[in-house]
């Protein structure tokens, strides 16, 4: 699709960075299992980097991937005007995290296009925006967009913290060089 | 401007994102102040805020806020097919990273609206692509975007793992809420 609009700018856009997360998640299983030892199972590094932050005040690896989901379904729900699926926040797991990676897919794959193309002046509001709008196209290029990149971002950030060997290929997920 | 098109969905974000980083400069500089005493002068915490990173193989501080300028003038002069400014990487403080923000974003207003439009099959190819090349809008979607925003939350993450206080909102820049 070459043609920029709000589905073009959003959803393949978020689709390809979560499949980024997931195939970082892999990595992640992959250090964990590298550590392990008889005393110290790969679940215990496991867990010790899905509970690693950069900061005590910010959210820690697992919750930046969840968030990161959560933002990706809601700006697709919030701009198509369908229901937002709920997810429980319950994963404790990389196999828990690539699921719910898998589900938020799902749901974008479908959202059509039509949906969404043209919508730019459709009012958003936030639950913490007290009653205050943006216009979907705001919401997107200021809030939901650049918001998404940040936990995608941060993800990334904390496994680099933690010594896994990632490179940006690994965030940015391949591109598709032509001749 | 509520158009999605190729100049909306590029330059004004990048330089609302531009304007938050100043703004996180100007945190870095009272950091630096606050912390300083007779021995130790405010110049010595604000170089070592600048040459701080997440870990020893991705760029300090500096070079983030450096590499996010480099990415907005290089999709700007990029897609409008006009020349790209010639940046020193010399900077060493932070008043010096302020003045190349502002360089960067006087050179992404001089860029048009017409100059950009409608771009989304121009070919662009970079230096380490061996002469392969992507389309103008693959090159925005997948690459260009994506990477500024990783360079930017990187700066952002490097002054919170400093203890710098900052929240999501200096990410961000402030939203246009209306009633």
């Amino acid at each position: 699709m070459q043609e920029t609009n709000l589905y073009t700018v959003t959803i393949p856009v978020m689709m390809k960075a979560l499949r980024a997360l997931d195939n970082i998640l892999d990595k992640a299983d992959e250090a964990a299992r590298e550590k392990a030892t008889e005393r110290r199972p790969a679940a215990y590094f496991e867990n010790a980097l899905l509970q690693s932050r950069l900061v005590f005040d910010q959210f820690p690896f697992l919750q930046q991937i969840q968030v990161a989901c959560d933002n990706a379904k809601a700006l697709a729900s919030r701009l198509a005007e369908v229901e937002m699926p709920k997810f429980e926040d319950s994963e404790t797991t990389v196999a828990h995290l690539k699921a719910r990676i898998k589900k938020t897919l799902a749901f974008l794959e479908t959202i059509k296009e039509e949906q969404i193309i043209g919508k730019e002046n459709l009012h958003i509001s936030l639950p913490y925006w007290s009653g205050k709008h943006l216009t979907a196209f705001e919401y997107v290029t200021e809030q939901a967009l650049p918001n998404f990149f940040f936990h995608v971002t941060t993800a990334y950030a904390i496994l680099r913290h933690n010594g896994l060997k990632l490179g940006k290929s690994d965030y940015i997920g391949g591109l598709p060089l032509k001749d």
